[in-house]
């Protein structure tokens, strides 16, 4: 029983079936009449007008971001975790042509506007300290923490004061709603989002992801970057297909509630021991390297975090009966 | 009926079919049962020790082996009519940071062992000019030529004497093989080939592209530069299953054969119309504007190449029917 | 005696009184008094508000310029000999972040408006190409002959009318300007010019090159462009007064012509061995290897440039009376 | 009077006088006689077989040292107050082609064996998390510590064992060798050092630095990144005259021990007041803003380093009895 990851999961059956039916000759690239409706689905979904690319990997879409909004000489303002800093082997330097990630504190993978504040205010304004174009937050939070609409909002003011171009990696952002409740377009564009990865191999897809642009021109200069990044699959539909299975009847809200509610289920259990409140699907856990390995030895396949700290994470498609023997377990210990 | 580009055919139901199979939860990115296998069954295939990454498009293979082979101060030579010049966004410059192609001529958009040396041979060897550092030949060719093993090992020969790594862009690679009917082992590492972008998406597949090294050393460079270049995908295991589909029982090949034989059917019927001889799949017809239009209305799709020239494409998944009905059309023109 | 390049030739002793003038304590980098008359000595020069920054090489020049005015994903339109692509090292694909260089034909070395509008003409407008975005020419030519202003204005049109920033490599703008007799403003930003790179290196500087904006908001980038590529002296001022004792007394301009005639002293004397006409300080002319051995045993020092022609450069610095005897021996060859 | 840094001092008038007496047609580039003495010369004075190439700025000596020790896709570990990190506009970046510039901490802007090997245990040895590949210190470092021998060594045998490469910019590696009276080659290659940006322009020089390759194979792909970044100037001798001029008679040397010597008698001035001991030519003194403004009414200049701290800088021209009269002005704050 694997709490490992939510990349591991499988598609949900409606991707398959939308492959299946996809599967017709069609104009190549994204000229199809699937990737034709994306822009219209995301738009009625975000209450705006959008533009909506579909890209094979959370990486390829947080870049292609980033390079719309800084400029090879510019630095992007980011937590110290972001997976942007942290999990993306440098593709930020590679897709913006060597931009800097200037890193941010914050509890809970957070940034907050005083950082953001601060780290500006920090900088000389001449040429030789590289100047902040950009601000990325991610939503939930590579610690599964979930900015409320007020925060990004409040994150959005500053950045635009301050003359940044605004991201948001949204590789768990059907969690981050899935706990809210607020709508998407509160947390995003109203709030000042100029771009937004929006994940879906996380929750449910199998290689889709849409790189959502609230100011529509941004957009233009990414379809070439993305061509020029291998990015511009030559049977596209197959990837715009996933995305409509997924948008429609809600699945990815859907699938982000049950991984999410799969989630607290092992929080109650875990009580005083967890290191952070559980707001989407990922634990942070206390407990001994000795406990670590008798819940191995039962069966449960997770991350070591730090010492004495584990990370569980749950996905759309976990088997309820298997989270309440972990709860049981975890409170056993 | 679709005669503009094998990009736009449907996937092999076999592709299909191993998709379903490996939607279980699986470990992420490379590190799953069919990502394993892949080194396994392509050495099978070349008959050495290979290494196989997958890729979701040719344009990644292409400039990932680029990128392996030629540092950012050098130059790669290619056809004046290669993909990698013509139709991928500049993605070389991008994923090798601004390496140069030097363009070569030749008939049928073929390279030969003299303009190779010609291009050698025009450069000074000094700090002012870039020095060539890499050959990249496409076979078969965007003319659908197709490269006899003798031929191959004569650029083999050059490149290894002038110090050039030695790229295969192999994206109608099974239609050449249908072709001549040599190992693959004898077209490629035999003949001095160092990496090979061996194309699945033209031939059945739905969205996996081989990247092959005949260097292992190469490789490990590359899997750094695959997730640089986000092409790493978090579900790897679905673009492995699709490789391992169509090698499975020969069915790129077989594919490849059929592709070639529909083009074959109309190449008999276009007679002294052709511009080229055929040799795989793609046939470049003289006709005026008005017969042009008359194919068109009975309800045949291709393309416009040069004025008083189109361009059909045959797929794997042409219907021989379908097919039959157009060389008659040709033919009665 | 020595004909080979003018980039051999001495500094003019002005350049370096001024150099012992600046040699006091200032403010580092651009800060200085030296630098801060720049932009008025040019914007007086040109009779129209420029920006002039100093840089130390034309490439450099050149290539920052380029980067101005295209993308990294975009494409500058120049002539197949041109100095960016046959001898700097690939600058251009390093400063551009990977630029496209795509190549023109033309007699002379001289691009003409016809050469651009075909090579755009060939380009599909699609995210598959790569779309030119800058037009860039050498005046004088890497053949040494002159781009009149009506000849500029005419590229001029064309690159507006096709959305081209326009560039100018004027590393022998002053042989240019000398030959002509046009107002510097004629030739460049009433003809359409965006960016000139105007050199003084070879006209009696010792390591300072002139930077022109005619927009000036392109060189608000440029500024921190030239910093990150390790070209903002710390000691500007020594740059600054180089360019500000060449520019007095039009120095430039009079070195400009002393070159010319010398070159015109030379090339009556060659007369029918002139493989193309002497507007400049560069000759081409038409010898037998005996007949260029026998000149060099005699002293001459000079290029080989091609089967059966050999290349000579005059310098403002010549010695006449060397030149003299030259034309004696080349006519009695 | 000038205290504000070593970057506006003037050059030394053997700089001037070897410029003069360069000036005369040589080969051009770096083909010339003076350049051509330069590895003899720098061998000598670090006892071993060096490759020694001239560069403008410490900037450009420091990145193309970077760029050839790191890949794109690699990370040096430097210091978070390193010049690289804070004062060079992103070049590494830009030269890297996008590696990362991994911070370490350390009192005085020195790193520890001990923080080189926790930032390298910090990284996952996956294709996910970007790779230290070199390593790059200061000496004297940004707050004029120095590092004796023994410590170069000590990280020199981290690097080597951790598989880093390992830079030094020597910005002010005269002040530090005057500090110490350590052997050059004792905290260069004997301690493990690869390549040495050898500053020059901050101690006499005008507008030229050395960048030492102990290493000599990694000067070749130099010479031609140093081409490819406009950073070959035409008329190198003027570089390489200054530099010899300064290598001669230790002049490098002799005007550090001035430069350190101005600063000795500020900081026995300054005592209590010194946030850091005085190693080289700068002072960090701790006055009030009134005091600050105190010495700035009398006519000193100098920066503002942090709230209730002002940086002070001495350079190798500095006018004794004006350092004097500062220092009696400080003591009598």
């Amino acid at each position: 029983m694997r709490f490992f990851s939510d990349n591991a999961a499988a598609c949900h059956p409606a991707v398959l079936e939308a492959l299946a039916e996809a599967n017709a000759m069609d104009t190549a690239y994204d000229g199809d009449t699937w990737s034709a409706r994306l822009d219209g689905v995301f738009s009625e979904l975000f209450e705006t007008k959008v533009r909506a690319l579909w890209v094979t990997t959370g990486t390829a879409a947080n870049c292609l971001a980033l390079a719309a909004l800084c400029p090879p000489y510019g630095a992007i303002l980011c937590h110290r975790d972001a997976h942007i800093e942290v999990d993306e082997a440098g593709a930020p330097g590679f897709f913006t042509h060597g931009a800097k990630l200037m890193l941010l504190d914050g509890a809970g993978a957070k940034v907050t506007p005083a950082a953001v504040e601060a780290a500006c205010d920090r900088i000389r304004a001449d040429v030789h300290q590289v100047q902040p174009h950009a601000l990325s937050i991610t939503n939930a939070s590579e610690y599964g923490q979930v900015y409320r609409a007020a925060e990004v909002g409040a994150l959005g003011e500053v950045a635009k004061r301050r003359g940044l171009g605004f991201h948001m990696d949204g590789a768990r952002f059907a969690n981050a709603i899935a706990f809210t409740g607020e709508r998407p377009a509160e947390v995003t564009w109203r709030a000042g989002v100029d771009a937004l990865s929006f994940g879906f191999v996380k929750n449910g897809g199998m290689s889709a992801e849409a790189l959502i642009f609230f100011k529509p021109e941004l957009a233009e200069e990414t379809l070439v970057r993305r061509k020029r990044a291998g990015h511009l699959l030559s049977k596209g539909r197959f990837l715009a297909a996933q995305l409509l299975a997924l948008i429609d009847q809600d699945r990815w809200l859907v699938n982000g509630r049950t991984a999410n509610a799969a989630a607290r289920v092992l929080a109650e259990a875990a009580g005083a021991r967890l290191a952070l409140p559980v707001e989407t699907n990922e634990l942070f856990v206390q407990m001994t390297a000795d406990e670590a390995a008798r819940l191995r030895a039962a069966g449960y396949d997770f991350y070591d975090w730090a010492p004495g700290e584990v990370r569980l994470v749950t996905s759309w498609d976990q088997d309820m009966g298997a989270v309440g023997k972990l709860a049981e377990a975890i409170a056993a210990l």
